[in-house]
C-alpha cells in the first residue's frame, strides 16, 4: 500500500482500515493508517467550528486522563476533545514521584483498569511507560507523550496542519529544528512525516543530535541556515528550560542566534514557507515574535485547533470495537 | 436611562439590554445594564433550590475557566454554574510563575481560543490581564478577579443580595470596610453600587485607603465607628494574609480592635444593618465569630449563593449571541 | 434482626431499608443496613462491566468532593461513580493547611451548602471532620475517609469483596494484619466485618495495636503466623510512609520479615484464602509481588472495582430522599 496523503484511504473499511488497539506512538504505523487518522480528524475541525459542538457517541464511556508529567496544554486538549464527544471525563495528575518504580506504575494502571476506563490517555517521563500500561489493561491506551520515546497526537496535528495549509506533505520539504536528542515531537514527527513521502531535514547543535539519524530517513544539519533553504515547512522545537544552560548549549542568546528563527533566517526558505512551533513557545530564544505573530507564515494556533480534532479522531476510532461500531468487531 | 434598581430593565430587550461582548469589570456597564444582570440571575437562584438543578442551554458549549491565581471557592463557584447550564466545563490550573510575560499570557489566550473555547472565565494577578487576553480571543471573556482591577461577578452578587435582603439598593448606606487600596472586590462594588445609587462609605486604615478615593463618588473614612452611624449594609474585606504583618497595619490583633466588626461596634448601624463578607473570612481579625454566623443579620453563606445563580446569568448572557437567541444576533 | 449477608435484605423497604441521612461510617449502621448497601451495590458490578456505562438517574444533581487530603485513587473512584451516574461533579482540592481550624472547615462546609450541593464527600485528616460538617450543611454527606475514625466505602468495598468472592461473610475467618492502630481502614473493616458475624482477627507489632481492641469484638496476636492459621481471608493494610522509620517499626525489612504476606506465610491460612489490600502496595514490605499478583488468590483489582458500585450504591442510596423516589420520602 502506497502512502497518498489526499485519498480518503479509499480501499480499506472499518478495522482494516486501523487494526490497532492502541495508539502507543507513530512506530508501527502503515501510512494509509496515518492518512486514515488524519481523514477522520476532518470532520472534526468543521464541528469544532460549529456552536454546539457536543457529539455524544462516547456517552457512557469512561476516559482517564493519567498525566504523570505536567502538561496544561496537551491535558486540557485532551479533555476537551473527550467532553465534546459526550464521554465521561476523569483527570489523575500523579506526581512523577509517587510512581518511582515499574512495579507501582503497573499497579496504577491495574487500578484504572479495575474502575473499567474505557480509554486510558497517558503522558509519563519514561520512554516505553506506555506500552507497559497498554500491555496490562483490557482497554485502549493513547500515549500523550512518554520521555524521549513518542508523542503521536503531535505528530498527527502537525501532519494534518501541513497538509491543509500546503495541500499535501508528499515532497514537501520540512525541516525540524532544536533539540532533535531529546524531543519525542520530532521523533513522531520524522516517523509520520517520512511515512508520508514528506524531505525531512533535521537541525541541531551537535549536542542535541542523534548519533546516525540518516537512519530514520532523514537528512541531519548543524547549519540552520542551509538546511533552509527552499523549505516549504519549518517547525521549530521548545528548548526546554533544562537545557537552556550549562553542558548542551552555551547560552540561550547563543542558541538564538545560531538556531532562532528569525525573518532574516526565514527569507531562506521558500517564500510561501509554513512556520509551526508545538508550544508553549520560548520567544526570542527559538523563534522571534515577529515570526511568530505573522498570520501569513505561521500555522502555530492552527496546530492547537487541529490537536483538539486529532484527538477526538484518535478517541472515536479507537472506541469503535468496544461500541460495537459495525465493521469494527 | 436612570438606574431603577426594581424594575425589570423593561424597555431594553436583547442585544440592547447588554451589548457587551465581555465581562471584563463593572466599569463601563450601565445602571440598567447592571440591573438587567441582577434581574436574570433571580431565576437562577429558585433553580438551584430546586432539586434537578440541570439546564441544557449551553450544552455542546466549552467554558474554559482559567486560573492563573489560586481560588477554591470563586472556582467552584464557575465550575458549578456552567455545568449546571448543560456546558462542557475544563478548569486550567495555571501557576502564576509559568506566565510572567505578557506575551506568554497572550500566547496561552491564543491557545485557548484555536481549542474553540465559548466563553473563557479568568483570574490572574495582574490589573488588566484580562482585557489584554479579551483583545486577543473570538469568544466572551469573563472576568473572575484580576490583580486590584475588577471582580464583577463578586459586586455582582453582593448587589444581588443587599436587593434581596433590603429590598432595594438605591438610598441604602453601604460601608465597606477593609484593605480598600489593594481590593477589587471593593472596586468593583463601589462603581456598581454607586451605579445603582446607593450611598457609598468606605472605611480604611490610612495605609490601605487609595488616594483621591473621593472621586469615585464614595466618602472615605478612617473612623470605622463614625462610619457605622445609621449604615444599612456593612461589609468587611478579607485582610489578605500578606498585609498582616509589616508595614500597612501594625498587628492583626490591633487591626482587629480598631476595624472588626464585633456586636458592640454593629450596634451603632441601623438596627437591621445586614453584614456582609465575600470570604474566607478570617474570624477574630476583620470580623467577629457572633457577627458572621448571626443569621439575622449576616447574609455571608447568602452571598455564595447569589454567587453561582449570577455566574450562570452571566454565562448565560454572554453565549446568547453566539447561540443565536433571538434578538441577541 | 439478624445479619443474614446473604438474604437480599427482604423484608424493609424504601426508606426503613437506609434510614440515615448521611454515611459517616460504619457505626450506626445496623447488620441489614450494611447488607443492604452490599446488594444495592450488585446492580452496578454488572452496569460497570458493561460498555455503555451511563446512567442519568442524578442528572441535575451536584456532587463535590472535598478532598481536604490527597487521595488520588479514592478521588478518582468517587469521581467515575458520579460521573457514571449523570450528576455534576465537581472536585475540590484543600490543601489541609488552609484549613487547619474548626471554625474555617465550617466556613468551608457552609459555603459547598450555600452552592446548593445535592451530596458532598468529604475526605479529611481529622477524625470527626466528616461528622462536623454533617451537622451543618443540609445535604447527605458521605465519609471518604477522616483522620483515624473510618472510611465506610472501604468497608463497604471489602465485603462486597469477600462476599462474592466467598458466597458469604458470616463464620469467615478474617485476619486484618498492619497498622491497626492509626487504620481507618482497619476500624471501617472490623465494625463491618463483626456486624456480619465474621471472625476478625487483627495483628500488628504492639507499637501499633490499640489499647482494648477485644473490646471491638475482635481478637489481637503479634504474631502473624499465629493468626494465620486456618485464615479465610488476608487482609493487609499499607504502611503509611511516615510510620516506616522511627519509633513505630525498626525498619520496613523488619516489618516485612514480621509482617509482610509471602508465599510461605500465605501457606499456614486455609488452601484457599483470599488476599486483599487496599493499595497501593508497598511491594516487598507488607506484601510480596508473588502474592499481590496470584489471580486464584489476590482480589486487589476487583477491590478497586467493587469500589465504584459500592460509592454508587451510596450515591444513589442517599440521594433518593431529596429525588422523591417512591418509598424514600
Amino acid at each position: 500500500m502506497q502512502a497518498s496523503d489526499h485519498s480518503p484511504s479509499a480501499v480499506l473499511k472499518g478495522r482494516e482500515a486501523f487494526p490497532h488497539r492502541h495508539l502507543t506512538g507513530i512506530s508501527g504505523l502503515q501510512p494509509h493508517e496515518i492518512t486514515f487518522l488524519l481523514d477522520e480528524a476532518e470532520q472534526w475541525v468543521g464541528a469544532n467550528r460549529a456552536h454546539a459542538k457536543s457529539d455524544k457517541r462516547l456517552e457512557g464511556l469512561t476516559i482517564i486522563n493519567a498525566f504523570f508529567e505536567n502538561s496544561t496544554r496537551t491535558l486540557l486538549s485532551f479533555e476537551i476533545a473527550g467532553k465534546r464527544l459526550g464521554a465521561d471525563v476523569v483527570n489523575m495528575h500523579a506526581a512523577q514521584s509517587s510512581v518511582k518504580k515499574g512495579e507501582t506504575l503497573i499497579d496504577t494502571a491495574m487500578t484504572l483498569n479495575a474502575m473499567r476506563a474505557d480509554v486510558i490517555v497517558i503522558r509519563h517521563g519514561s520512554s516505553g511507560a506506555v506500552q507497559l500500561i497498554a500491555d496490562k489493561v483490557a482497554c485502549p491506551v493513547l500515549n500523550a507523550g512518554d520521555g524521549r520515546h513518542e508523542h503521536p497526537t503531535q505528530a498527527l496535528l502537525d501532519a494534518l496542519t501541513i497538509r491543509r495549509r500546503r495541500g499535501s506533505i508528499a515532497n514537501q520539504r520540512v525541516v525540524i529544528c532544536g533539540d532533535i536528542l531529546h524531543s519525542r515531537v520530532a521523533r513522531s514527527n520524522i516517523l509520520a512525516l517520512t511515512a508520508l513521502a514528506a524531505e525531512v531535514r533535521v537541525v541541531a547543535p551537535t549536542t542535541l543530535m542523534p548519533a546516525a539519524i540518516e537512519r530514520m530517513g532523514v537528512t541531519p544539519f548543524t547549519d540552520f541556515d542551509a538546511a533552509l533553504a527552499g523549505a516549504d515547512v519549518v517547525m521549530m522545537l521548545r528548548l526546554q528550560n533544562e537545557r537552556m544552560s550549562g553542558a548542551f548549549i552555551p547560552s540561550t542568546r547563543e542558541y538564538h542566534l545560531r538556531y532562532g528563527l528569525t525573518p532574516e533566517r526565514l527569507a531562506r526558505a521558500a517564500p510561501d514557507a509554513l512556520v509551526m512551533h508545538p508550544g508553549p513557545m520560548n520567544r526570542g530564544v527559538e523563534i522571534a515574535s515577529s515570526v511568530a505573530d505573522d498570520p501569513a507564515r505561521s500555522a502555530i494556533t492552527e496546530q492547537v485547533e487541529m490537536g483538539v480534532a486529532v484527538r477526538m479522531a484518535c478517541l472515536d476510532i479507537l472506541t469503535r470495537s468496544a461500541r460495537g461500531v459495525e465493521g469494527w468487531a
